[in-house]
C-alpha cells in the first residue's frame, strides 16, 4: 500500500525519541528521556469545576462548534496574560490553536513550499523539525551557544543561502529554556535576529513553550515586542503550566499573517476544541495565573536543583565535561568529552537502569554524538539524585581508559 | 507579506458559506444555511459529571499528553459501538483524532501529492474539498443521484483518469445523508464502489459523521465492512451526537493504512486531547449511547418533518422543483427548474429574511447553480414551517412571468 504515499509522508519519519521511550518504561529504570510536565502541578480543582460549570451553564458554546480564530473570553484571556510581558494585542492579533505543535503545523503549511530553507538551532526540538521535514523545507541549522543561536553563523548562512539563489522563509527560535538545550536567548541576541530578518525578509516563528515555567534569571522581552513591521509570529502554549491534556496554545502576531493560518486551520479542523477553550477561559477568569505559577515553579526549581547538585557531586571530573543551568523549562543539556559517543553512554546506561536521550538526535545535521538530554520534569529530588549517581558510574566507566 | 505564502496556501479559499452566515446572524432573519447541531441534544449533564470525575480524579492521564494514536479506553468504547454496525475492530484498527476534518486533513497529508486525482460526489462536503485544494489535488466531480454516485459515470472517470495517465487516489464519499444533499448510498453501490476501487487500486475513503443521526430507513452497512484488501479509510465523528465542542473523531481501517497517519499526525499536533477523550471515554461506559440517540434521533425527525410539510403545502405547484426526503442527518436539498439561479433566490431571500446556501458552493465544478441546501438542525418546527413559508413566496415572485 506504499505507493499510495505522498512524498511529503515519505520524506517524514516517526520520533526517534519516542521509540526511545519504549526502552525506558520498565519500572526500575529512571528516566530523564522524556519531556513530559508533572500532571500535580496542574490545578485539577479548579480545572474540574470550571469543566463542570462550562459544559452544563455554557453548553450552547462549550459543546457547539466555535469561530475558527477560536473563542473570544480564551483569546482575550491569554492576551491579558501575554500583555503582562510586553506583547500588545489585540483581538485580531491572536488566535487558538489545537497545541503549539498544530501552529508550526499550520505555519508550515500556509509559508512552506517544498525546497524551502528555514533556520534553526542546533539542536532543536524534534517536533518542529519533523514538522519541516514534512513539508519538505531545508533545515539549515545554527549552532547554539550559552546565549542562544551564534548570531555570526546564522547572518552567513543567510547571505549563503541568498547567493545560491535560494528561498528562504523563516528563523524558527525557541527563545526561553530551550528544549533540548535549557538555553535562553539574551536580549541583543533578540534584537539581532530581528533585525536580521528585517535586514534579509525573513519571517520569525517565535516558539515559546516554557515561558512560564521561569525560576530564576531576569525576565527577557518576547522578539515579538521588537516587531514593528508584522514579520514575527509568536507561539505560546498552556500545556507546560495549565494541562497538557487539554492541547491548548495561542499564536501572536500580525493580523494579516494570522488570517493566513486560520484559512489553513479551516480545512485542518474546523476550529480548536470549544470545550476545552471555555475551560481554561473559565478557571483564568476565576484564578490568578501568576500565583499558580509560583508552586509551579517552585516544583521544578527544587528538581532542577537537586539535579545539577547531584551532577557536581556524581559526574566524573573532567573539565570536557559541562552542562547548562537553566533557568526555567524542564532540561538539562550535557555535553560529553568529543571522542564519547552518547549512544554507547545510553546503552550502558540502560544496563544500569537509568535512561536519557542522546542528543544527536536533535541535530538537523550529524552534530552531537556527545551530547545527553536529561529531563528533571517527572521524578523526586530522591529519585533525581539516584538516577544521577547512577549516570555518574556510567560516564566514569565509559571514561576509563581500561573501558575505551 | 504575501510573497511568503506557499502555494497550498494561494490555492486554498476561505470557506463561502462562513462568508454567508456573516449575512444571516440577524435575529429577524430565519437560517437554514448553517449545518450545526443543537446543543440541547448533547447529554450535558453526563458530560459534565464525566469531566469533573475524569479532571479531578483521573488527572495523570487527563490532563497529561497522550499517545498519538489516542487514549485506549476511548477508541475501545468507539470500537465497541461501530462493532454494532457490522465493523470488527481491533485496537490498531482505530485511532482518534482531533474531527473529521482532521482525518480528511491527516488523509490528504499521508497520501496526496500535487497533481493527484481525487473522485468526490457533485455535490459534496465543502470542508473536504478545501483540503484536497490545500493538497494541490484535481478533483474529479461524480454527479449524485437519489441513491448516491452514478457508477456509470464514476467508471468512466477512472478509466479517463488512467488513459490519461494521472494518478488517482481515493474516492471520497459520504454514505449516509450525505452533505449537502441527504442522500443514502444504496447496498448495491457500496459493493460496486469498492469493487470499483479494487479493479482500478484506489483507497476509499468513507466519511459518515451523520451516521448515528439515522431517523427512519434500513440500515446499510459501512463500505468498510466489504473490506477484503485493505483500502478502506471509515472516518465517523462525536461531533453531531455527542459533543461537537470536543472534537472528536475515530479513523477505523487497515492497521498499514492508519500507521501512516499516525506518522503524519506526529507533527500535526502530537495528540488528540486527552481531557475530552477521557471525558467521551467515561460518559460512553456509564451511559447507552444508543438509549441516547433516540431522543437525538426525535428531535431531528421532527424538524425535518416540518420542513417537507410545510414545502409540500408552500412551495410553487411545479413538476420542476424537487427535493430530497433524508432518512438522516441534518439536510435537504432542493433542486429548482434549470433556468433558475439560486443566487437569486438568495438574495431576494435575504429580504424576506429567509436564509439558505445556494447549493453551487458544493460543487467542485460549474454545476448546481439551480440548487438550494436547507438545514433543519437549529429551528423550532414553528419557525422551520414560518421560514418555509417565506421561501416558497420568494419561489413564486421568481418564477412567476413578471419577475422573469
Amino acid at each position: 500500500m506504499n505507493s499510495f504515499l505522498s512524498e511529503r509522508a515519505k520524506n517524514t519519519g516517526r520520533s526517534a525519541i519516542r521509540e526511545i521511550l519504549k526502552y525506558t518504561q520498565e519500572p526500575e529504570v529512571i528516566s530523564f528521556a522524556g519531556g513530559l510536565p508533572k500532571p500535580d502541578t496542574f490545578p485539577r480543582e479548579g480545572l474540574a469545576e470550571s469543566a463542570a460549570r462550562q459544559i452544563r451553564d455554557n453548553y450552547q458554546n462549550s459543546l457547539q462548534y466555535g469561530t475558527t480564530e477560536g473563542i473570544e473570553e480564551f483569546r482575550q484571556e491569554m492576551a491579558t496574560w501575554l500583555s503582562e510581558f510586553g506583547l500588545d494585542l489585540e483581538l485580531d492579533n491572536i488566535i487558538a490553536t489545537n497545541s503549539s505543535q498544530q501552529a508550526i503545523d499550520l505555519v508550515c503549511k500556509a509559508f512552506l513550499d517544498p525546497g524551502d530553507l528555514v533556520f534553526c538551532g542546533l539542536p532543536t526540538y524534534l517536533g518542529a523539525v519533523q514538522a519541516f521535514s514534512t513539508f519538505q523545507a531545508e533545515k539549515v541549522g545554527v549552532p547554539l551557544e550559552k546565549d542562544g543561536m551564534n548570531m555570526e553563523i546564522l547572518e552567513k548562512k543567510i547571505q549563503e543561502s541568498k547567493s545560491a539563489g535560494k528561498k528562504a522563509k523563516f528563523i524558527y527560535v525557541i527563545p526561553d529554556f530551550q528544549n533540548p538545550a535549557g538555553v535562553t536567548l539574551s536580549k541583543q541576541k533578540r534584537r539581532k535576529i530581528f533585525d536580521l530578518a528585517e535586514e534579509h525578509d525573513l519571517l520569525i516563528i517565535e516558539d515559546t513553550p516554557y515561558f512560564g515555567v521561569r525560576f530564576s534569571g531576569d525576565f527577557k522581552k518576547p522578539i515579538g515586542t521588537y516587531d514593528v513591521s508584522g514579520r514575527v509570529i509568536t507561539i505560546t502554549s498552556l500545556s507546560k503550566i495549565l494541562s497538557s491534556g487539554m492541547r491548548l496554545a495561542v499564536v501572536a502576531g500580525p493580523s494579516e499573517l494570522l488570517a493566513n493560518l486560520v484559512t489553513m486551520k479551516q480545512s485542518t479542523d474546523l476550529c480548536t476544541s470549544t470545550t476545552t477553550q471555555l475551560i481554561a477561559a473559565d478557571w483564568l477568569k476565576n484564578n490568578s495565573l501568576s500565583e499558580h505559577l509560583k508552586e509551579l515553579r517552585k516544583y521544578y526549581k527544587e528538581n532542577r536543583d537537586a539535579m545539577i547538585e547531584e551532577m557536581k557531586r556524581s559526574f566524573p571530573e573532567d573539565e570536557r565535561i559541562s552542562w547548562t543551568e537553566p533557568n526555567g523549562g524542564l532540561f538539562i543539556w550535557v555535553t560529553l568529552p568529543e571522542n564519547v559517543d552518547a549512544e554507547l553512554v545510553f546503552e550502558k546506561g540502560l544496563e544500569r537502569k537509568v535512561a536519557f536521550v542522546p542528543g544527536h538526535h536533535f541535530y538537523v545535521n550529524d552534530g552531537g554524538q556527545n551530547t545527553m538530554r536529561l529531563s528533571y520534569s517527572l521524578l523526586t529530588p530522591e529519585r533525581i539524585r539516584e538516577g544521577i549517581n547512577r549516570l555518574g558510574e556510567v560516564l566514569e566507566n565509559v571514561l576509563s581508559p581500561v573501558s575505551q
